[in-house]
């Protein structure tokens, strides 16, 4: 009898549920009555307090387009790391005694950088693990996409889709703010889908004049509109040159609630033209996966479940090169993937005319 | 031959070309090469500065599911109005001029409450105007149903439905902050339809400690999210005891961007939960029409080119009843249409269970 | 204690869930725990056989947007009338019984015209009954809207949109088959929302010749395609003066799977043009009920629960003028609610130019 | 001054549009002023009567959504290459002397299969051709993907979405037939993303009783529907040893509209139960590009203007591994991309259960 834990941690994402899924069908496919799986509830957390639940094969039937996750998640990785380092023994110890009290052949985790970070410990910890790169911002190292972040492009660009039209409408700058603190994938991606006209990116600091120079120029040829698709986490070249710690305490005593605010204030003060701001928010990583995140996710459950199988443990799945392979946890612990300056589709935006604000 | 201009005005929404090319192709069905048909640019000010264009039938041929207007629009009618308090001759003597100037037979214009003011002060001035109920707040008066708010609905439910897949997963309290500073319409019906647990109106002053019980009831029997359809207008029964005046001042020297934001602050504070606040803003007024106002835009359009046809000028076309008749601008001209506390919609919130906060 | 049964019975539409949901939940609001609940299985059928299980407040949890039903269902109502002509005493008796076994104070009934019959039929054999009017075809006598019907339009207008893109590309003529053998509600609907140049509906018979005069004026001013939005029941006017019993003969030895292909052939052969079929099918009747749909479903389940509060025993809900309005069974029973062809929605799509046909 | 010609051939996709724009957005950008783009209005058909027109660059704003072909298109390439074939001089002199009449400096061609044969035609003629794949068969050969392969795909998914929830309330076998008459990518990829229980190929002819056997173990299990995923092009084992002459003659003898129909009246004989079929049809390749296709039509066409600027002629753009990249068209004419059996998307199906009736 294999016995199999499966935890979805972090923020939630489009997919997981898909994932699930796929882990699940494929072991049942493969093991048969052979094989019991343990939903951990909440992440970590349900590790650590020994909160989880035995799934029947129907608890995974229906789910495929579900959005959330149905074992609940908590985003505590990097707390608990940083717990880890003060007082280690005990939340990295209830994991262990609670993985051999559940008698587990296998922890299945599905989750994005932080995520990836404890499965690689547990992983050096001597637990058998495999785990899913579940993120919307598509910013896990040694895949080259994650699960939930076409989802959330389909909504990004959405949004930028129905700002056009009142932008076109009423002659405005509009700015749509998307997720994304420390990489600018789903920014780059939803900008490009949405036609946005500037596309601001924290790997690509901006200069305020750039921009207000496109703006002018889109107003001289007539286009009374422009629309900005700027990343949460977008930074001027002045803020570029900051420490790390400089530039959090610049930020959080930044008297608007976030970057778009503040460009909206620069640009509006440079320009006169009344700037609008749209925040989407968390409305981008909920709902549905789209098609493409069901297949993909789908693809990484039945990989995983063959990890299992084949007892190689210790490995993310991931998307190279458009074949599913296996990574080692401890080569994907503490990268993260940002986008290349010289990627062709940020070149795809410069030769369209878009502006990266540098 | 007829003559006839055309114009949007107010913030636009969906469903406005679509209501465009309902007149038009009703005009050309009924007068033939008869008609010609001027479309105003932005708005009243077009009609101020004598800015138009003639207008070709292919230019109303594709446009029935294309956000925005063909013809910009300026939100400037409540700014007009004041100015023609003030110094009233010239805006509306440049109107009555261009109108003349035009040689216009009528002149259909489209838009909200502001927009009717200025559409009846024309037809007490003389001039032959049909007007349209364009708004995604549904508060115009005279009318059950005006184009845009289903569309809207549909946005803002859809924001509803993503951010309940990530509060169930994560068991969050979501504030999700919907159009309307004056009416509850949009936040009702996309309350329910989003299954909010507590919707917040501007008709209904709430009280925080309702609102913070409803929150510990749900997590007392097991329900580990709730999620709050917040009106832009939402107000305190404190803040409902003071006069208009008052309370604009009090909302202007809020540090809060917005009434969400300090809900999330006091609900955090006496809940002692995460509280997330989502604000899809211009979002819910763009992109295509839906089915229903497409239905609707339609038949006002061609309801509206009827009146033309019969010389019923001074009139706004409504759905009363299921059936598009005619209502006198004199009687829409400075009225809000708000929710009625007893009216079914809200009953029905009540009956199953959603707290109002009162 | 009440006991409430509730079953849903013939096609299953979107918002079925949703009106469960409302119903339940306002039973659980009124009652408290004095009310049990129990949903019976595959509609009628469930109750013949006495098959059905108790439902508990979790059950009817995160289902307002699940599109089919909990509760199953089986399309049997109009075989189950005939079988009572012949052979009454059996089933009837047994959904007496079951009812009288299961202690039942009410059963709640959503379904359309033939449900309707039957739960007319249990109302005059003694049982309380509450029912709620379901059906894509907005068919049932008594009320100006059923839920499904606005779900079903946004997919059949989007399937038009979708034509229109690829008609237009192509200079093609297309032919859409829109759901609706007795009716034309939904073909009228989906056909003005999605910019259909014919529509072709049960009530108003076509005259083929005035089909193709219309494909052929459009083609000489310019326009390279055409498309037309046809109702499954739509016939000729020389079919329209057979009898139901030779019309229904005609139909059963046509050599074409539907209407569309016989009218693309009769088309194709007249102007010379290639001419594409496109049959949605069930597909309209499926998935997610839009925003609207939840919101109707929702009132009218609350509204059943008030009528049970309220021992108003034998009504089906109905929205009339906006209202929520009980209507007696025996009114709504054995009558179908069609197009009237002087409807303001036909007249809008004449101003228009549509062609209906005739 | 560079003179730019561009064309649309074969049955149209989402995305075009975005392509079209892309090259010009990309060109412009490039070349300013000294770039004339020319329009060639339905494809070949165009280049051969000499019928196309002068784009401006406000011509190709506001398109990146929009579906269809701004340029229309015709699918004449087959038959374009029978004529060839017995009478060739006309045809192909004809687009050569329009191409020098037009004094083209290079003819980028936007299509498929069909159209990529005569590409190469025209650039082994000596004309400077630069392609583009699009198509919602992704069998485009050199390429890793078509633009217009996932708007299709996310059509196809949601129908089966649809479909899902009415054969779990009813209990019932669905066949959703999807595009594709060669090659079984769409319906590989949208049946997965849909959650269909049997997936037929072209490329995996298929065993009626290994279906059959499939929906009976279902039943058995005590899940009440099936979903079958059957590409237009499905086969059976017997009819896959025929020869393709054979083949084409017995499909077309087949008394059925096609496949779909045949296999339902094969498994409900087999199983006694209701089969339904729906045939989305052309719905499938209409509408709005999803944002997936938008940047990949965008990336295509800024690297087909780059391949014009350093005169790669006859190539088309692709994508491989990610990256994009020039592929000869001499390597692409004529060959098919089919499904390889062993590809692991198929193995994911298998993993999780999916029978593809082999």
């Amino acid at each position: 009898m294999k016995r199999i834990g499966i935890l979805t941690s972090g923020g939630d994402c489009q997919g997981l549920n898909a994932a699930i899924r796929g882990v699940a069908k494929a072991l049942y496919e493969e093991f048969g009555d052979n094989v019991e799986i343990y939903g951990i509830n909440d992440g970590y957390r349900g590790l650590i307090e020994g909160n989880y639940k035995r799934m029947k094969p129907e608890n995974f039937s229906g789910i495929l387009t579900l959005g959330g996750t149905i074992l609940g998640t908590s985003r505590q990785p990097f707390k608990l790391m940083r717990v880890i380092d003060e007082n280690s023994v005990d939340k990295v110890k209830n994991m262990k005694d609670n993985y051999k009290k559940m008698k587990l052949d296998c922890l299945v985790v599905l989750g994005g950088n932080g995520t990836h970070k404890t499965a690689n410990l547990l992983s050096e910890e001597g637990l058998n693990v495999v785990s899913l790169p579940k993120t919307i911002d598509n910013d896990v190292w040694g895949t080259d996409m994650t699960f939930g972040f076409h989802s959330a492009m389909d909504i990004a660009a959405n949004v930028l889709d129905c700002i056009h039209t009142t932008a076109t409408s009423h002659g405005r700058v509009f700015i749509v703010e998307i997720m994304g603190h420390k990489v600018g994938w789903l920014t780059l991606y939803a900008g490009i889908a949405g036609g946005a006209d500037v596309i601001l990116l924290p790997e690509i600091p901006y200069d305020i004049d750039s921009i207000v120079k496109t703006i002018r120029q889109r107003n001289e040829s007539g286009k009374r509109f422009s629309i900005l698709a700027v990343a949460e986490g977008a930074m001027s070249k002045e803020e570029a040159k900051l420490s790390k710690k400089e530039f959090k305490a610049a930020r959080a005593s930044m008297t608007y609630p976030s970057i778009s605010y503040r460009l909206a204030k620069e640009i509006g003060d440079k320009t006169g033209q009344e700037i609008r701001v749209t925040v989407p928010g968390h409305f981008q990583r909920g709902g549905s996966p789209c098609p493409y995140d069901r297949v993909l996710s789908t693809r990484f459950g039945a990989a995983a479940a063959k990890l299992i199988v084949q007892k190689q443990y210790g490995n993310m799945v991931a998307l190279q090169n458009g074949k599913i392979v296996p990574v080692p946890l401890s080569e994907v612990a503490g990268k993260l993937k940002t986008v290349p300056k010289d990627c062709d589709v940020i070149q795809t935006g410069r030769d369209i005319g878009i502006c990266f604000g540098d």
